[in-house]
C-alpha cells in the first residue's frame, strides 16, 4: 500500500476479468479516480455486465488475440480480477502464439498449486511488455483495513480463536492450500483447500448438525489471510456478502481478516449482512 | 510394535467401546489369542452387538461406576476403541467421583484439539491404577502394514502425490487438525479437520463435478497418517470399506497410509472394495 495510486496516469487500465462482480467494482473505483479502463473478459467466465464498458473478449489458451486487444486499447498496466477455475487442458484451444510458449504454459498450468500457476502467468504477461499491478494500488477502497465492520465487539474467546487461525494460516503457507480456516473454542474445525471459503464455512453448518462441532452458536471465527509470501497482484483473497451469510448460518461470531490483505466484493451488501446478522468483521495488521 | 503381545496375560482385557464395529473386531482378535475380554460400552455410542460379549455400560462423565465395573471384571489393561463425538457439556451428567476431579475433566474436555482432550483422558484413567495399551500391541492384525492391497500398482504420479501428502501431514501435525489429505496432480485439494476422512474424500466428488478439481478420473491419492508425535493408544486413524468406496467415487487412484500407524476396520470388506474398484492401498514406513 506504499505505492501511490496511479490515477494520474491517463493510459487506460486494462482489467482482465474472470467471473463475478469484482472486475466491475474495480472498474468503477478506477473510473472514479478519473482514469479510463478497458475490460478484457475471459470467455466463459466474465459476466455480461462487461457490455456496459469499453471491452474485448478472449479465450483462455490464446495469447496473440488478447495482446492485440490490449495494445489497441493502449493499455500497459493490467490488473487480474475475478474467479477463473483451473483450465481443463483437454478443452483448451491454443493459438499460434501460444504454441511457441506452450511448454511454458503447460508447465504453469499442469503442476503445482495455484501459486505456481499464477506467478507463472504473471511472468508470461510481463514478458510481453505489460505491467501487472495489484488491486490495493489502483482501488484501495476495495481492500479491508483495520476498521471494524459491525456493532458487535469480538470477545476474548473470539480473539483467542483468531490468534489460532492466523497462526495456522501462517504455518500452512508453504503448503499452498487455502487461505482460510474456521476456529471454534480454540479448535480448528475446517481448513480450506480447493473448495473455496464459502463452501468451507457452509461445512460447519453440517458439522454442528451432526455433533462433530460443539460450542454454543455464536462462537467461533472465520479467519482469512493471504499466504505469508503471497504476491497480492494475483489471487488475492476475497470476501463478500455470501461469505457473511455463510458465517451467520454456521453460527459463528464473526470474521477475522488480515488488514490490507483481503478484498471486499459488494461492500454495501456485506456491511448490511454483517449488521443484520449481528456479526463482526475485524482486520488485524500483518504480524 | 516392539512390545510383545500380551496374550499370555490371562487377566481379561478391558475394551472401552465407542461407536462402530472396531471394538468387536478388537475383541475377536484378542479372544483368538486366548485372552478373555470384557467390553465396557459407552452409553449412546456402543452398538447393541455388545450384548454378545461379557460387558457393562457406563455414561460419559461418570467415573466411579465404570471403575467399579472394570475392577469387578478383574481388568487392569484397557484399550480405548470406537468413535466418540466430543461430549456436549450441557448434557453431561457427572457422578460424585467425577465431581472431585471435575476441574481436571473440564480442562481436558473444553479446550484444545482432540490431542489435548485424549491424552488428558489417559492420565485420568492411569491415575486410577489401570494401564492403557494400544491396539497395535494387543491386536496387530488390525493394523495396516507395508504390504500392498489391490492389484493396481501406484504410478509415478501417484507416488509423487503421496510424497506431497505425507509431507503436508507431517508439517500440519503441530496444528492438531486432521490426519488425512487428498492430493491430485501434486496439488492438495482437501484437508481433513473436524469432518472426518470419509466426508473429506466425498467432498472431492463435488469438487470434480463443479470443475474445482481437474485431473483425469483415476488420478490422485488419499493420504492418511497419525500425527507425527501421536500417542497410538488413542484416536488412532482408521480406514474401512466406506473409505475405499469414497476414494473410488472421488475418482482417485488409491490410498497411501503410514505403515503401522493406521487401523483397518472391516478388512475383508475393504479388500473386496479395493479389488472391485481397481484401487490400491499402500503402506509407507514412517520417515
Amino acid at each position: 500500500m506504499s505505492t501511490p495510486p496511479l490515477a494520474s496516469d491517463l493510459a487506460p487500465l486494462g482489467i482482465v476479468a474472470g467471473a463475478g462482480t469484482l472486475p466491475f467494482e474495480v472498474a468503477e473505483a478506477v473510473r472514479a479516480t478519473g482514469r479510463p479502463v478497458y475490460i478484457l473478459g475471459i470467455e466463459g467466465f466474465a459476466s455480461d455486465a462487461i457490455k456496459a464498458w469499453p471491452h474485448g473478449m478472449f479465450r483462455l489458451g490464446t495469447i496473440a488475440a488478447p495482446i492485440r486487444l490490449l495494445r489497441d486499447a493502449k493499455c500497459t498496466d493490467l490488473v487480474l480480477t475475478g474467479r477463473v477455475e483451473r483450465p481443463n487442458l483437454t478443452n483448451l484451444r491454443v493459438d499460434g502464439k501460444a504454441i511457441t510458449t506452450l511448454p511454458k504454459i503447460l508447465a504453469v498450468m499442469t503442476r503445482g498449486g495455484d501459486d505456481t500457476m499464477l506467478s507463472g502467468l504473471i511472468d508470461l504477461i510481463e514478458d510481453e511488455g505489460f505491467r501487472v499491478v495489484g488491486i490495493p494500488q489502483i482501488a484501495p477502497a476495495l481492500v479491508a483495513g483495520t476498521a471494524r465492520i459491525g456493532a458487535r465487539e469480538p470477545s476474548k474467546t473470539d480473539l483467542a480463536d483468531m490468534d489460532i487461525g492466523f497462526q495456522a494460516l501462517k504455518h500452512m503457507g508453504p503448503l499452498d492450500i487455502g487461505q482460510a480456516v474456521v476456529v471454534i473454542d480454540q479448535r480448528i474445525v475446517a481448513v480450506e483447500a480447493a473448495e473455496g471459503t464459502d463452501a468451507m464455512v457452509r461445512r460447519v453448518v453440517d458439522l454442528r448438525a451432526v455433533g462433530r462441532v460443539r460450542g454454543k452458536p455464536g462462537t467461533g471465527v472465520l479467519v482469512k489471510a493471504p499466504k505469508p509470501d503471497q504476491d497480492l497482484r494475483i489471487d488475492m483473497p476475497v470476501i463478500g456478502p455470501e461469505t457473511a451469510r455463510a458465517v451467520s448460518d454456521a453460527g459463528l461470531a464473526g470474521i477475522g481478516i488480515e488488514a490490507d490483505g483481503v478484498l471486499i466484493a459488494g461492500r454495501e451488501a456485506l456491511e448490511k449482512e454483517i449488521g443484520d446478522s449481528g456479526l463482526f468483521l475485524v482486520g488485524r495488521a500483518k504480524a
